[in-house]
């Protein structure tokens, strides 16, 4: 089983990215399950019905999100519409949307579920408590889970890797916009990588004009962050599954930009 | 001008990692300079003076430090004798020990510079005022100027790296323990990796006993955070600048540990 | 009905307050219930059997606790044997101890509960869905409701306070050691106080010795924290409930310290 | 000497109730220097230069601000304009506008300083360094010098009171919203007050309409804060100073709401 999972497409040129580069890598991948988070992709927050269906029109089957899952007011009005959009899980009772989706490879039952990590994040309710139960729920039927967990803190990430090591076939970090190199499989079988990136701007800082974070972080005067302009970067991950067990196989970081050009 | 830089070493594993590749690396790399970032090698918080001056005699030139600084209360009886241990720059007027050092390179003056974020971090001066200030004052003498900006937050290490472009040959994060795979080097000439990663256990919650931290994220108590056992692993960085400019030339990540084995 | 309640207990300083007035103040206003936050009563942190033992002898029926419940580890072999010692609620499941007690006063039932705010504070279970929950059942055995919320954030209080208004009978802030001169009875009928202040040292910083606290404040350096000498207050609030329907009919705020000595 | 300073004043509600009071506070305490903390006047955040100047028509000299200051652009249009509108010392160097201002009490100088905390709060400018020099300045030209420290932390705030004594003549905070009970002359004469609280609504939460909070609080989506209707409150205090040594004499809270009304 093959999973291809696209981090935070940041904004328009997110977007372009994903456009150009999913049907190549899926091209080249073959993977049976593609998913991207789209928490950042209408202008930097939330995204857009319109922007949702692009993506599932450029090959993704699942799109996930994070703490920008609200950034556009328009998320309300369709969220519960669409199968395919999962929010973090961890959100309180009765926030609108779904926090896990199941999609269908083959006849198999493979298991998406977003969450948020709460240190320098958001208060939600506890993600080691919900992921516990909803990995728990959802092994009882499939092997194949994959966790996309929206957090800020390497050690809450790391933890979370660890604590649902056999349990979830990957837990792939997403929110810090950058890339991390520790992609391995953990003792018990899950693939784990505490950041997949982002995918949008490389000359930003984080996918914002740079000139404005800089100034932000000098003066603490407000300031207008706007997607940065120039030169894109995919970030993304490539996982290989056992078709039996779920567990890893293999860990794959995809970097293109134009430090790493993409050859076909 | 080569550069070896090896980030957070926690604890005894970190420490044995050092003593065994160090001088293997460096008979590789020939770095003229060598940095290790020490905050987290006593027991996982702080230094001691044996320890500062074991990572002199495996090869190191420099000690940084970051946050853990004065984990161990010894360092206020040795920091302001050692010339070649600096802690964050940004500390407030009147803390011991200094935050920047010059080291003779065959007859070239090479400063490193430390210094500590804020962001999801410590109240310190602000870096930005800081390092603005330092490293302009190292560049009126020398084009050579290494920075390690211990921080937590992706953000705030990024626009670091872009607010010091062109005025320092590397701009390379500390703290998170995490290597990031964001090694590259900015349009005018200062290499940048979020974070260069840690030194110590493989198998643990940034260095720390894996099952405390789980218990601790799950249940709010207090727990005791111990070193982690077991394997371990050493990440570094290796730098190449240009010999009049100091700009880099080459920025390549150095990650050491079972999956990533060393081969001589 | 009548009731008492003492503020955070810091150390030495503040248990002798208790010792001392807590039983004039009984005798004067005659309480049924007395409630004492104790959660900084051993040394500024945490609690011990003796001292929570001698909190029942001096006239308290209930102890509540908030984020330092857990400051001396002896607490981990009695908090489940104690009938009147409670923690937060909001501790995740598993917990040791209980968030909540029930004391009969002539045949009728009155609860008191702890929760623990987490804006600026600990990542714990939501305290909104916790005493939703927790005070609707209490409601219906019994009119008498008594919230202790431990928290820091003003926001977070004044919510709690009006979430609750007109099912607790009364919702009082601790943990942030200052009074506040906010009592009112809200519309609906609970007394509210965003903070009832502390009991200890009336010449410390929230109770530890002052001088500690600035350098730890000017320098960033770690510190060590002791309780206060010197001159003591009390700080606490009497509150008077309808008999019926539990409605709040009376709040009134104590200080005994210095400049407002106690007359009887 | 006499002053009067009243709380951050939130939107129009408070506006109205600075129009209502102010005059008559005036004309029965008789204050030399009245100030106002004007950060949320412009419905919640920041203001206008409209408001800055009736808050002058209305009595006030010095309009002090906060992590406000800069909630309407249309700021950065006038605060270098107006002589007697300050905002925290403590923002980064080049900030617009200053931290202190002189007023001329027959022909004494009375100097105000504004100051910004930074725990819970924004990475400014060390307080502490910043008000040890500026206040330490303006006591070589007068011994009349009131601060407004605008902080969350009661901790923070405690010890730049202490920090302070002997020093200023008063050091009031900002910021929370809550007045606090704790108003005193410290031991070395200077008057404290941990916060005098907020002039606006009464029945919101900080003046914000509180069903709005609620829900923030109890489902971490987004929601728009408006001020909130109804009742209004004054929050204040009255100060006297020695003539000569500038120490206060006496320090007394004000509040005006409905279960403290104002009797001429
Ligand atoms: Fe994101
Ligand atoms: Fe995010
Ligand atoms: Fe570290
Ligand atoms: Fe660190
Ligand atoms: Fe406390
Ligand atoms: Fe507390
Ligand atoms: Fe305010
Ligand atoms: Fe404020």
């Amino acid at each position: 089983m093959r999973l291809l999972f696209v981090g935070d497409v940041v904004g328009r040129p997110g977007r372009h990215m994903v456009e150009s580069y999913l049907p190549k890598l899926k091209r080249r991948l073959r993977p049976q399950v593609t998913i991207v988070n789209g928490e950042n992709a209408a202008s930097g927050k939330g995204i857009t019905e319109k922007i949702y269906k692009n993506f599932l029109g450029n090959g993704a089957q699942v799109i996930t999100l994070g703490n920008h899952a609200w950034g556009r007011n328009e998320i309300f009005s369709f969220i519960n519409e669409e199968p395919n959009l999962i929010r973090p899980l961890n959100y309180p009772p009765g926030a609108p949307g779904k926090g896990q989706v199941s999609v269908n490879v083959n006849g198999q039952e493979f298991v998406v579920i977003n969450a948020l990590g709460r240190t320098f994040l958001d208060d939600v309710d506890c993600p080691f408590q919900a992921l516990d139960k909803a990995v728990d729920q959802a092994r009882e039927r499939t092997p194949f889970v994959f966790v996309d967990f929206h957090g800020e803190a390497t050690s809450e990430k790391q933890a979370m890797g660890w604590f649902l090591d056999g349990r979830a076939s990957a837990v792939i970090g997403t929110h810090t916009h950058v890339q991390t190199a520790d992609e391995r499989i953990l003792q018990n079988g899950t693939a784990y990588l505490t950041d997949v990136g982002m995918t949008g701007p490389y000359d930003g800082i984080l996918g914002v004009e740079k000139e404005a974070v800089i100034e932000k972080f000098r003066t603490s005067l407000p300031a207008k962050f706007e997607v940065a302009n120039g030169r894109s970067q995919l970030n993304g991950v490539f996982l290989e599954l056992d078709h039996r067990t779920g567990k890893a196989l293999k860990i794959h970081r995809i970097m293109i930009n134009d430090d790493h050009p993409y050859y076909e």
